[in-house]
Protein backbone atom coordinates (compact mmCIF):
# COMPACT_ATOMS: atom_id res chain seq x y z
CA UNK A 1 0.00 0.00 0.00
CA UNK A 2 1.59 3.62 -0.28
CA UNK A 3 1.52 6.61 1.71
CA UNK A 4 1.97 9.42 1.18
CA UNK A 5 3.43 11.54 3.74
CA UNK A 6 2.95 15.31 4.35
CA UNK A 7 4.72 16.53 7.10
CA UNK A 8 8.26 15.88 8.62
CA UNK A 9 6.86 13.87 11.41
CA UNK A 10 3.51 12.39 11.17
CA UNK A 11 1.31 10.08 12.67
CA UNK A 12 -1.55 8.29 9.45
CA UNK A 13 -4.18 6.07 10.70
CA UNK A 14 -4.15 2.70 8.42
CA UNK A 15 -6.56 0.87 10.72
CA UNK A 16 -9.42 0.90 7.81
CA UNK A 17 -6.80 0.02 5.23
CA UNK A 18 -5.88 -3.20 7.32
CA UNK A 19 -9.54 -3.99 8.00
CA UNK A 20 -10.28 -3.75 4.36
CA UNK A 21 -7.81 -6.71 3.51
CA UNK A 22 -8.42 -8.88 6.02
CA UNK A 23 -12.25 -8.49 5.46
CA UNK A 24 -11.58 -9.39 1.49
CA UNK A 25 -9.49 -12.57 2.67
CA UNK A 26 -11.22 -15.75 2.99
CA UNK A 27 -9.02 -15.94 6.62
CA UNK A 28 -10.98 -17.00 9.37
CA UNK A 29 -8.10 -17.25 11.88
CA UNK A 30 -4.58 -16.48 11.59
CA UNK A 31 -2.36 -13.41 11.70
CA UNK A 32 -2.06 -9.97 10.27
CA UNK A 33 1.70 -8.66 9.78
CA UNK A 34 1.13 -5.09 9.57
CA UNK A 35 5.24 -3.61 8.11
CA UNK A 36 7.04 -0.93 6.72
CA UNK A 37 10.12 -1.31 4.15
CA UNK A 38 11.76 2.12 5.49
CA UNK A 39 14.75 2.89 8.03
CA UNK A 40 13.00 6.14 9.34
CA UNK A 41 9.45 4.98 9.69
CA UNK A 42 7.56 2.47 12.13
CA UNK A 43 4.47 0.89 12.81
CA UNK A 44 2.45 1.62 16.37
CA UNK A 45 -0.49 0.99 17.73
CA UNK A 46 -2.21 3.14 20.19
CA UNK A 47 -4.77 5.48 20.72
CA UNK A 48 -5.94 8.09 18.28
CA UNK A 49 -6.40 10.62 19.89
CA UNK A 50 -4.60 14.40 18.82
CA UNK A 51 -3.30 15.77 22.27
CA UNK A 52 -1.60 11.76 22.61
CA UNK A 53 -0.14 12.06 19.22
CA UNK A 54 1.44 15.13 19.92
CA UNK A 55 2.21 13.92 23.05
CA UNK A 56 3.97 11.28 21.00
CA UNK A 57 6.28 13.31 19.02
CA UNK A 58 7.48 15.76 22.00
CA UNK A 59 8.85 12.09 23.88
CA UNK A 60 10.29 11.21 20.85
CA UNK A 61 11.67 14.66 20.72
CA UNK A 62 12.90 15.06 24.38
CA UNK A 63 14.41 10.96 23.87
CA UNK A 64 15.98 11.31 20.56
CA UNK A 65 16.72 15.43 19.71
CA UNK A 66 17.35 16.26 16.49
CA UNK A 67 20.76 17.15 15.52
CA UNK A 68 22.62 16.22 18.69
CA UNK A 69 26.06 15.68 17.22
CA UNK A 70 25.05 12.45 15.70
CA UNK A 71 27.84 10.72 13.80
CA UNK A 72 25.21 9.58 11.00
CA UNK A 73 24.29 13.27 10.46
CA UNK A 74 27.18 14.72 7.92
CA UNK A 75 26.52 11.43 5.93
CA UNK A 76 22.29 12.33 5.73
CA UNK A 77 21.33 14.55 8.67
CA UNK A 78 18.60 12.37 9.40
CA UNK A 79 19.78 10.10 12.75
CA UNK A 80 17.25 10.97 15.38
CA UNK A 81 14.34 10.06 12.39
CA UNK A 82 16.54 6.57 12.31
CA UNK A 83 16.89 5.69 16.00
CA UNK A 84 13.19 6.73 16.81
CA UNK A 85 12.18 4.30 14.06
CA UNK A 86 14.61 1.56 16.14
CA UNK A 87 12.95 2.11 19.39
CA UNK A 88 8.91 2.68 17.88
CA UNK A 89 9.81 -0.57 16.23
CA UNK A 90 8.95 -1.68 11.82
CA UNK A 91 6.06 -4.00 12.14
CA UNK A 92 3.19 -4.57 14.31
CA UNK A 93 1.06 -8.13 14.64
CA UNK A 94 -2.56 -8.31 15.13
CA UNK A 95 -4.54 -11.92 15.48
CA UNK A 96 -7.59 -13.03 13.05
CA UNK A 97 -10.06 -14.67 14.92
CA UNK A 98 -13.65 -15.60 12.82
CA UNK A 99 -12.72 -13.49 10.28
CA UNK A 100 -12.08 -10.51 12.33
CA UNK A 101 -9.22 -8.31 13.37
CA UNK A 102 -8.40 -8.85 17.58
CA UNK A 103 -8.10 -4.96 18.14
CA UNK A 104 -9.14 -3.53 20.95
CA UNK A 105 -12.09 -0.52 21.89
CA UNK A 106 -8.90 2.32 21.22
CA UNK A 107 -6.29 0.00 19.57
CA UNK A 108 -5.70 1.92 15.89
CA UNK A 109 -2.61 0.83 13.78
CA UNK A 110 -0.56 4.04 13.16
CA UNK A 111 2.03 4.67 10.09
CA UNK A 112 5.04 6.60 11.57
CA UNK A 113 6.16 8.88 9.41
CA UNK A 114 9.29 9.99 11.07
CA UNK A 115 11.62 11.65 7.93
CA UNK A 116 8.67 13.24 5.98
CA UNK A 117 7.13 14.33 3.42
CA UNK A 118 7.97 11.51 1.12
CA UNK A 119 6.39 8.86 -0.50
CA UNK A 120 6.06 5.78 1.37
CA UNK A 121 5.06 1.89 1.44
CA UNK A 122 3.13 -0.50 3.55
CA UNK A 123 3.11 -4.35 3.28
CA UNK A 124 -0.41 -5.93 5.19
CA UNK A 125 0.88 -9.69 5.08
CA UNK A 126 -2.35 -12.20 6.02
CA UNK A 127 -1.01 -15.88 7.27
CA UNK A 128 -4.17 -18.19 7.74
CA UNK A 129 -3.87 -20.66 11.03
CA UNK A 130 -4.88 -24.29 9.21
CA UNK A 131 -3.85 -25.78 12.64
CA UNK B 1 -7.05 -14.70 29.01
CA UNK B 2 -8.69 -12.55 31.18
CA UNK B 3 -6.43 -11.00 33.57
CA UNK B 4 -7.27 -8.78 36.81
CA UNK B 5 -4.45 -6.61 37.83
CA UNK B 6 -4.01 -5.39 41.33
CA UNK B 7 -1.99 -2.47 41.10
CA UNK B 8 -0.93 1.05 38.93
CA UNK B 9 1.73 -0.56 37.41
CA UNK B 10 2.68 -4.45 37.52
CA UNK B 11 4.56 -6.71 35.71
CA UNK B 12 2.76 -10.32 35.53
CA UNK B 13 4.39 -13.36 33.94
CA UNK B 14 2.41 -15.13 32.13
CA UNK B 15 5.00 -17.94 30.62
CA UNK B 16 3.06 -20.47 32.45
CA UNK B 17 -0.28 -19.93 30.28
CA UNK B 18 1.26 -19.20 27.05
CA UNK B 19 3.32 -23.00 27.22
CA UNK B 20 -0.21 -24.54 28.63
CA UNK B 21 -1.78 -23.76 25.71
CA UNK B 22 1.10 -24.30 22.96
CA UNK B 23 0.97 -28.18 24.66
CA UNK B 24 -3.32 -28.34 24.30
CA UNK B 25 -2.68 -27.47 20.51
CA UNK B 26 -1.48 -29.99 18.12
CA UNK B 27 1.18 -27.88 17.28
CA UNK B 28 4.30 -28.80 16.06
CA UNK B 29 5.83 -25.90 14.26
CA UNK B 30 5.19 -22.44 13.60
CA UNK B 31 4.70 -19.48 15.41
CA UNK B 32 2.71 -18.42 18.96
CA UNK B 33 1.43 -14.21 18.95
CA UNK B 34 1.37 -13.00 22.40
CA UNK B 35 -0.81 -9.56 22.27
CA UNK B 36 -2.76 -7.08 24.18
CA UNK B 37 -5.86 -5.48 23.04
CA UNK B 38 -5.30 -2.53 25.63
CA UNK B 39 -3.40 0.88 24.91
CA UNK B 40 -2.00 1.14 28.05
CA UNK B 41 -0.28 -2.00 28.73
CA UNK B 42 2.17 -4.11 26.90
CA UNK B 43 4.22 -7.18 26.49
CA UNK B 44 7.25 -7.86 27.06
CA UNK B 45 10.30 -10.60 27.20
CA UNK B 46 12.89 -10.67 29.49
CA UNK B 47 14.16 -12.10 33.21
CA UNK B 48 11.50 -12.39 35.91
CA UNK B 49 14.07 -11.10 38.78
CA UNK B 50 12.30 -8.68 41.08
CA UNK B 51 15.32 -6.16 41.06
CA UNK B 52 15.13 -5.75 37.53
CA UNK B 53 11.41 -5.55 37.57
CA UNK B 54 11.57 -2.75 39.16
CA UNK B 55 14.40 -1.33 37.44
CA UNK B 56 11.91 -1.58 34.67
CA UNK B 57 9.38 0.31 36.37
CA UNK B 58 11.86 2.70 37.61
CA UNK B 59 13.07 3.11 33.93
CA UNK B 60 9.86 4.17 32.22
CA UNK B 61 9.37 6.95 35.08
CA UNK B 62 12.65 8.57 34.45
CA UNK B 63 11.75 8.27 30.23
CA UNK B 64 8.33 8.55 30.55
CA UNK B 65 7.92 10.56 33.36
CA UNK B 66 4.29 11.26 34.47
CA UNK B 67 2.13 14.62 34.62
CA UNK B 68 4.54 15.78 32.59
CA UNK B 69 2.49 18.53 30.86
CA UNK B 70 0.92 16.08 28.42
CA UNK B 71 -1.82 17.10 26.25
CA UNK B 72 -3.39 13.69 26.40
CA UNK B 73 -3.71 14.52 30.26
CA UNK B 74 -6.65 16.81 30.29
CA UNK B 75 -8.60 14.18 28.61
CA UNK B 76 -7.89 10.94 30.41
CA UNK B 77 -4.82 11.24 32.87
CA UNK B 78 -2.86 8.54 31.94
CA UNK B 79 -0.43 9.97 28.39
CA UNK B 80 2.34 8.82 30.38
CA UNK B 81 0.99 4.75 30.41
CA UNK B 82 0.10 5.21 27.11
CA UNK B 83 3.11 6.36 26.19
CA UNK B 84 5.06 3.83 27.98
CA UNK B 85 3.32 1.36 26.02
CA UNK B 86 4.18 2.50 22.23
CA UNK B 87 8.11 2.96 23.60
CA UNK B 88 7.45 -1.32 24.95
CA UNK B 89 5.40 -2.78 22.25
CA UNK B 90 1.28 -4.13 22.05
CA UNK B 91 2.83 -8.07 21.30
CA UNK B 92 5.55 -10.63 21.00
CA UNK B 93 6.21 -13.35 19.02
CA UNK B 94 7.94 -16.50 19.81
CA UNK B 95 8.82 -19.67 17.77
CA UNK B 96 7.51 -23.11 18.09
CA UNK B 97 9.51 -25.95 17.45
CA UNK B 98 9.00 -29.57 17.59
CA UNK B 99 5.96 -28.44 20.22
CA UNK B 100 7.71 -26.70 22.41
CA UNK B 101 7.69 -22.84 22.69
CA UNK B 102 11.46 -21.87 21.73
CA UNK B 103 12.14 -19.55 25.36
CA UNK B 104 15.89 -19.53 26.37
CA UNK B 105 16.76 -20.34 30.01
CA UNK B 106 15.62 -16.90 31.51
CA UNK B 107 13.16 -15.89 28.97
CA UNK B 108 9.65 -15.14 30.60
CA UNK B 109 6.67 -13.85 29.01
CA UNK B 110 5.23 -10.80 30.91
CA UNK B 111 2.17 -8.64 30.83
CA UNK B 112 2.37 -5.10 31.57
CA UNK B 113 0.18 -3.42 33.30
CA UNK B 114 0.93 0.09 32.99
CA UNK B 115 -2.66 1.99 33.84
CA UNK B 116 -4.19 -0.21 36.96
CA UNK B 117 -5.99 -1.87 38.42
CA UNK B 118 -8.17 -3.31 35.83
CA UNK B 119 -9.51 -6.35 34.46
CA UNK B 120 -7.47 -6.66 31.08
CA UNK B 121 -7.12 -9.63 27.60
CA UNK B 122 -4.38 -10.73 26.62
CA UNK B 123 -4.75 -13.11 23.33
CA UNK B 124 -3.01 -16.04 23.02
CA UNK B 125 -2.48 -17.11 18.64
CA UNK B 126 -0.84 -20.13 17.55
CA UNK B 127 -0.09 -20.25 13.87
CA UNK B 128 0.82 -23.69 12.47
CA UNK B 129 3.33 -24.19 9.76
CA UNK B 130 2.84 -26.33 6.99
CA UNK B 131 5.34 -25.75 5.02
CA UNK C 1 22.02 -20.19 14.36
CA UNK C 2 25.14 -19.37 16.14
CA UNK C 3 26.98 -15.99 16.77
CA UNK C 4 30.23 -15.32 18.63
CA UNK C 5 30.06 -11.93 19.89
CA UNK C 6 33.30 -10.12 20.35
CA UNK C 7 32.46 -7.22 22.19
CA UNK C 8 30.25 -6.12 25.17
CA UNK C 9 28.33 -4.47 22.87
CA UNK C 10 27.72 -4.96 19.13
CA UNK C 11 25.27 -4.60 16.08
CA UNK C 12 25.91 -8.08 13.63
CA UNK C 13 24.12 -7.80 10.26
CA UNK C 14 22.41 -10.82 9.79
CA UNK C 15 20.66 -10.36 7.04
CA UNK C 16 22.55 -12.36 4.45
CA UNK C 17 21.76 -15.48 7.08
CA UNK C 18 18.18 -14.95 6.90
CA UNK C 19 18.08 -14.59 3.31
CA UNK C 20 19.76 -17.95 2.96
CA UNK C 21 17.27 -19.81 5.15
CA UNK C 22 14.34 -18.22 3.05
CA UNK C 23 15.59 -19.38 -0.21
CA UNK C 24 16.57 -22.86 0.79
CA UNK C 25 12.81 -22.83 1.90
CA UNK C 26 10.31 -23.63 -0.49
CA UNK C 27 7.82 -20.81 0.95
CA UNK C 28 6.92 -18.36 -1.72
CA UNK C 29 4.31 -16.55 0.74
CA UNK C 30 4.36 -16.07 4.31
CA UNK C 31 6.89 -14.26 7.17
CA UNK C 32 9.75 -14.66 8.48
CA UNK C 33 10.18 -14.51 12.22
CA UNK C 34 13.83 -13.75 13.68
CA UNK C 35 13.99 -14.31 17.34
CA UNK C 36 16.31 -14.56 20.25
CA UNK C 37 16.47 -16.37 23.31
CA UNK C 38 18.87 -14.06 25.37
CA UNK C 39 17.24 -11.44 27.76
CA UNK C 40 20.43 -9.21 26.60
CA UNK C 41 20.03 -9.19 23.37
CA UNK C 42 17.62 -7.68 20.44
CA UNK C 43 16.91 -7.96 16.96
CA UNK C 44 16.48 -4.35 15.19
CA UNK C 45 15.82 -3.57 11.37
CA UNK C 46 17.76 -0.57 10.34
CA UNK C 47 20.46 0.89 7.84
CA UNK C 48 24.05 -0.84 8.19
CA UNK C 49 25.99 2.96 8.19
CA UNK C 50 28.87 2.71 11.07
CA UNK C 51 28.13 6.55 12.26
CA UNK C 52 24.17 5.31 12.82
CA UNK C 53 25.40 2.17 14.67
CA UNK C 54 27.50 4.19 16.75
CA UNK C 55 24.80 6.61 17.24
CA UNK C 56 22.22 3.79 18.44
CA UNK C 57 24.77 2.73 21.52
CA UNK C 58 25.88 6.70 22.13
CA UNK C 59 21.68 6.75 22.53
CA UNK C 60 21.21 3.36 24.61
CA UNK C 61 23.96 5.26 27.36
CA UNK C 62 21.91 7.84 27.22
CA UNK C 63 18.65 6.79 27.92
CA UNK C 64 19.90 3.67 30.32
CA UNK C 65 23.25 4.40 31.51
CA UNK C 66 25.15 1.62 33.37
CA UNK C 67 25.60 1.19 36.45
CA UNK C 68 22.88 3.99 37.63
CA UNK C 69 21.87 2.31 41.09
CA UNK C 70 19.64 -0.72 39.53
CA UNK C 71 17.96 -3.16 41.70
CA UNK C 72 19.49 -5.88 39.43
CA UNK C 73 23.09 -5.09 39.55
CA UNK C 74 23.90 -6.43 42.57
CA UNK C 75 22.87 -9.69 41.18
CA UNK C 76 24.26 -9.67 37.96
CA UNK C 77 25.85 -6.40 37.19
CA UNK C 78 23.96 -6.29 33.92
CA UNK C 79 20.39 -4.37 34.61
CA UNK C 80 21.43 -2.24 31.41
CA UNK C 81 21.56 -4.83 29.33
CA UNK C 82 18.64 -5.98 30.10
CA UNK C 83 16.53 -2.62 29.66
CA UNK C 84 18.18 -1.71 26.67
CA UNK C 85 16.79 -4.79 25.17
CA UNK C 86 13.38 -4.68 26.55
CA UNK C 87 13.28 -1.55 25.15
CA UNK C 88 14.19 -2.57 21.39
CA UNK C 89 12.89 -5.80 21.76
CA UNK C 90 13.23 -9.97 21.25
CA UNK C 91 12.21 -10.15 17.42
CA UNK C 92 11.51 -8.45 14.18
CA UNK C 93 9.26 -10.26 11.66
CA UNK C 94 8.84 -9.29 8.37
CA UNK C 95 7.14 -10.76 4.97
CA UNK C 96 7.83 -13.10 2.23
CA UNK C 97 6.56 -12.32 -1.05
CA UNK C 98 6.98 -14.06 -3.76
CA UNK C 99 9.75 -16.28 -2.58
CA UNK C 100 11.41 -13.21 -1.19
CA UNK C 101 11.87 -11.52 1.83
CA UNK C 102 10.37 -7.70 1.73
CA UNK C 103 13.02 -5.93 3.05
CA UNK C 104 13.60 -1.63 1.83
CA UNK C 105 16.58 -0.88 0.14
CA UNK C 106 18.10 0.36 3.21
CA UNK C 107 16.40 -2.34 5.65
CA UNK C 108 19.15 -4.52 7.37
CA UNK C 109 18.40 -6.95 10.11
CA UNK C 110 20.81 -7.26 13.05
CA UNK C 111 21.46 -9.51 16.08
CA UNK C 112 21.93 -6.47 18.91
CA UNK C 113 24.77 -8.01 21.71
CA UNK C 114 23.90 -6.07 24.81
CA UNK C 115 25.81 -7.95 27.51
CA UNK C 116 28.86 -9.93 25.52
CA UNK C 117 30.98 -11.18 23.93
CA UNK C 118 29.34 -14.47 24.29
CA UNK C 119 28.04 -17.07 22.51
CA UNK C 120 24.68 -16.48 20.93
CA UNK C 121 21.89 -18.31 19.30
CA UNK C 122 19.14 -16.93 16.92
CA UNK C 123 16.34 -18.32 15.26
CA UNK C 124 14.84 -17.60 11.87
CA UNK C 125 11.03 -19.56 11.92
CA UNK C 126 9.39 -19.02 8.36
CA UNK C 127 5.64 -20.05 7.91
CA UNK C 128 4.06 -20.18 5.01
CA UNK C 129 0.62 -18.78 3.91
CA UNK C 130 -1.93 -21.24 2.74
CA UNK C 131 -4.31 -18.93 2.55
Amino acid sequence: MRIDTNRAVELIDITDDVLAEVYKSSIQNGICLVSTTHTTTAIIINENEPGLLSDMFNLLNKLVPPGAGYNHDPIDNNADSHLRAMLLGSSETVPIVDGKLVLGTWQRIFFVELDGPRQRKVHITLVKNVG
